[in-house]
């Protein structure tokens, strides 16, 4: 169950009201790498899971992400609180109403006008949060991957973000916020590397013919070589027809059909086939302007 | 530049048609960890990447993606094929019709009416792709691990759907298709480590204040603890009151306004301030039912 | 800040496992009237929430909602946990496995190939959950309402899902979650009523002439009438002349333009201006069948 | 059947063009609070009721609320005619229409470059209008509710949008387009309350013992009372042992597996078993900057 | 302005109730290619059409749409009509509710549990109708080759739901439903053509060097020719080196930097740097299973 | 399969960065016309195409799509080099950095915070790209003419962005991007007349009764007639009774219901009567203002 102290995290000291910072900051709100989004992630895989260690720090994680949406959130809130007033009393003259809007120079009227100077869980472009951002699937190897990965990419966010501010306060709790993707990184990549074997995820074993072949499928100019694709451990295949077909077979699409089935995919075939021997007037000849068209007789065109 | 040859990366070889299968199928064609996703994300990533050996891996990887995007996509519409023909000539009787496009026990039939048996970008649900699948942020050392975590899920997913058929040859092209989500993951892996350091992500140092506590904010039962919370590197915290403000300060949310900014504030307070001390009546009052109503004097009500 | 206990608000007993009904069960974890949405609809309400009293209010009933996530989410873990090993292990034999991964009779299959048998945040259409179900607009008297509604629609969505399993230890915590749906909407309509007045919403008084005026737009048979638009409170217009262009004047739409703006206008009016004196082919003159089409001459069609 | 008459419901007279408030406005066209949400809400509740006086009020209101989307996309279009003429020819120098098309400070820049300075059934932000705003669920009592809540929250957003603009023509049109949200709510409400009982909505009662619960959720500070939480009606919970398995049980989630579900359950736990007596080495070891990283012998790492 | 009539445009006649062939009508009521995409899809050209022929035609054919809209979901209503007694009523035993729920087999599972068995804007998926299906631009001819295409789609879908029902009453509906869309598409055929000229669309000419050129991008197999890439107005190009950089030099993007951004992506470039001389041990490395890892001295792994 | 030459097929010279510009280019890399759009509609009816010169010909475009999506990409990329450097090393001052993100005027401020001055499958206005834009059915006839339709929308897309920059470098690949989308559209055109009949599209045949109407719908004011709705071919209705239940019948919507199901109908209907006769009093007197509530005795209202 969870309970709720109205104490913050952390403290959120704002200097001055900014509806354009607060719109930027939403990114960490309702953004693809925001905090309803990790909290989510965790949330949801700590309800399947049955070991009991990893459920216990998805559910200490998830819950400190609620706190941090609070965080972010109450920021979020403390930066509009002025463009708030002034939208309900509307007491502004309306020319200068709209300037204070729209000139926030990103999307901040979206903030204000449709959710009135609030928090929605938007990014800062005015996308609602989906469910799609969420990336988990049910599998402990891989979730902690992808945890792994959603938290390095929400320092990258709070990291651009404080670069955007000069207020010590805001600056100084995003740094908190920030700070704590890196220990939550660091306890996911502890998780992973407990579970043993942890690669490849699942049970199946991989085609041996496949594992280590590398495909140059981009050529041109001096192909580039790294340790992903070079040293003992890598198979180099370059030539083109080699990486067609791999499997030794010629490389098409078949199926077996029932008879009933191929008599309807030839009526198909018969009913919808192109005639190639001819080349048909087209509504770009009806319709072409000069030098686009062509001439048809009789059908009363222009030229 | 993209090129096309028409044999395929692996040979399609499908035993009978299926809706039903072809639908699940389209999870990894249209779906979340899916091949459009996969080459959208390194596409992208390889785009904006400077560094050429990088780049030339994540062209080579998205190319081979967009080239497993065909193959998945030939498994479903062999599997369709049958259907297609149906639908398209419509000579079954209607009942019959309608217990074959229904009948399939999962979404195909979206598959069959709206898109006529053919190879949409959606997943098994229906659900159309979208880029909110995407996770590409522009920092490497974060899409990398990005990379790694997607291959992962691939991988997971393609072992599922292989546990649901029997179909030789619909097995092998999967089993391929999930082998090289193994060696993606490798040749990522070995991307990531070639960037030193590459922890923590970005710039920005973290605070040291917070880079090692693990906040235990799940609490009841026993605890759990394992190297993601415990030994020498973690702080643990499970008192309540130091989880709480954990700066110090008073864990409140404020924010400086101008005189004119807070009288509006109060305008809006005053105007929408609740009268605390009476018990109004509701609609809840008016349209209760016995024993959830409450009597109003003349208000006409039956009870 | 939020904090958790792993004892959950109501105990969960499942009686046994049943991926179909697990299912059903989403629509309150990741549905539009669920419990993620409830929560998020309250949350987003309190941050930007001035007044102590209605701030308060929210926090309590938004961290229950949460709560109440988790008792959803915990059911739906529950009845697919048998799933969820069956997946993992992937020990059926396959065609055994596409029956019961496609025989749910509803979109199961997609929590179990793409979700791994877990707690996805999706409908039971496996829709990913969107902010867009999220009406706060940040005006106390409207979100208020907002939440009436949205507590009275949750309220209807358990009843339904009720009613759909004989299992008691189900039942019971539905019944439970369905019980807070009605308490909270109680709460909701006091705080309301507590704000005086709280209608018409907002500081702008409706333009007199129109407040009263009931439009009869839909026409034909015997209209019905009621309180909604009769007696003294009513004015009932059912005379089309009088329900165009009310204000009196036209009932055009104008717009004064610059000189130079109405030349541009002009131009791309010539420049796309329709031929009405003539009756062009088309191109479904060219490509019509028998009965379809036109005889073009020279155009080498076959009828 | 739906027809329609030329003359718009309320004339439409725009002073001068402005594309940046021709954006704004689309809030109300194809944004969530907007006229096609609201007409959708009705005509869908309309098509599947039954009662008579109902059915006919939801088509009359929705019929109505079209011709309000047909006002509110005439204002739109006469503010975006400049630029609309400007865009199809395109004969200023460029560096120029960059500036009127990216200078507008809102999105104003999506509407013109993709919609042609046309009407698009986005929001403000250029958000695709979603049935997902929609909430009618089939049930009248919830259904309505829900109908006074959109019509209050659709009366603000009109109210913010009249504040923005002098222009005297958009203001009278924006002022009838709000006034009758307010006579709309009015019809809904009298609506709801001539249903009796409509609290709780739905059949199935309310489980005494939590009817009448308010759970303390959010503590810290003093906690605020008021009518939702106060008085004879309500027992206020604010002990946490008090609120956590309230059925009186442990508040645990469990299901019973067959015996085969079980071992299947096992396999997955031993498999994927985290090993809590180490402490891996990670990824972070391995690619920690100075101060963040560990030492492995033999690794090949700098420090 | 709209006005509404009780009468439908076409009398609706079922003979028997079916939630599962409800749930496949809703592809026309909420579906991508059904009659709401139809009416916004015109309506909106309407509003920002300046030429009074085609405003007009746009709006006969949007209105007229709006009421094919209230047929197929009178169709909807009527399927649905049986579930949704059942459904408010709640009468039938559990599990019996839950068969006639999960049985239709397809996804009318959703419209019942969500939508109380009435008439929602989703495709027979359960995905909420959004406006991204709507291809309106503002531009006459594109916009009219739009509708053209939307209306031969529309065409089929209806061709393919008269194949899954015997029902006379729903097949003549369904009929006239079909056929009003060949005569839209001949109604937007004529109106293209009576722009002249309409091919290319929009005002700046191509560039001469590419116009007429195919180039075969797809080869492999025998390449197949056709009067879209044969004959004298074709230039077909199948040299690969003749493909590539078609302008004539390097097929290179570039850009001029100032020096201090040069300077910034210098740096940028230097910190992520890849080492490509070594072979870093990678997360794979640590967490391979047997076949899969390394040796790591020192890393306390098990093999 | 897919290959990859390093060259783009036309080469891309920037003469400087413009992350406001880049953004507005977006529009056709992950906008609703752009060039995955275009891609992936080919691409996806290759794979279900068989006839082999259309599959051929589908193959070519969407490969040739690709490329195009390449360079419009790589256009985006040179424009955002410069800000991605600013935003990776963060050694602008933050006032700075603030106005430099957010000072573009349109929503380039999304694509350098959330991705990294890079080039997001999003377009102009930061709206992800989603597989709704895709109109493929399945059916050739209709297919084709949704590709004509959208080479076309794509064609002006590209105009309106030329007309936005004097960059010669940038004018230039658009031009040629421009280009190929009218050779494209005319080979689309070839294709579809190339079968014989295309018109009406499948297979059922329209009802003669209703394939020539033209429904005058919209009225008032003069209505305009044109080729569209005139002339030997059309039979224009304008009384509004020959528009309504054009079946002769009474244009009612019924369904046969068994008696079971009636019953269940009956007793709904009963439950959520409405009681026409009383006037109730609701939410609106109770918390109406001065001038908008009622007097309620006893119910402790100030007014």
């Amino acid at each position: 169950m969870f309970m709720h102290n109205k104490r913050l995290q952390y403290t959120v000291r704002v200097s001055e009201t900014n509806p354009g910072l607060a719109n930027l900051m939403l990114e960490q709100f309702g953004g693809p790498q925001g905090e309803l989004a990790a909290a989510m992630r965790y949330f949801t895989q700590a309800l399947s899971e049955d070991d009991p260690g990893r459920k216990d720090m998805l559910l200490d994680i998830a819950t400190e992400e609620l706190s941090h949406l609070e965080v972010i959130g109450s920021i979020v809130a403390m930066l509009n609180k002025g463009a708030k007033g002034r939208l309900a009393e509307g007491v502004e003259e309306q020319a200068e109403m709209y300037r204070s809007i729209t000139g926030g120079g990103n999307d901040s009227h979206i903030t204000q006008v449709l959710y009135g100077a609030g928090t929605p869980l938007t990014n800062s472009a005015g996308v609602p949060w989906t469910a799609a951002y969420i990336d988990t699937i049910g599998d402990p190897t891989c979730d902690l991957r992808s945890n792994i990965a959603a938290e390095a990419r929400a320092k990258i966010i709070y990291e651009r973000l404080i670069n955007t501010t000069p207020d010590p306060g805001v600056r100084e709790a995003l740094g908190f916020l920030m700070t704590r993707e890196i220990a939550h990184q660091k306890s996911f990549e502890k998780a992973l590397y407990a579970i043993e074997p942890n690669f490849p995820p699942g049970k199946l074993p991989g085609d041996q013919r496949f594992t280590d072949k590398y495909y140059d499928m981009s050529q041109g100019d001096t192909d580039q070589r790294g340790p992903w694709n070079e040293g003992e451990q890598w198979e180099y295949v370059t030539e083109r027809d080699e990486q067609l077909a791999v499997d030794g077979r010629d490389g098409s699409a078949t199926v077996q059909m029932t008879a009933a089935e191929m008599e309807l995919v030839k009526q198909t075939a018969l009913r919808t086939s192109s005639d190639r021997t001819r080349n048909p007037v087209t509504g770009v000849d009806l319709g072409g302007g000069p030098g686009g068209g062509s001439n048809i007789p009789g059908s009363g065109r222009r030229h």
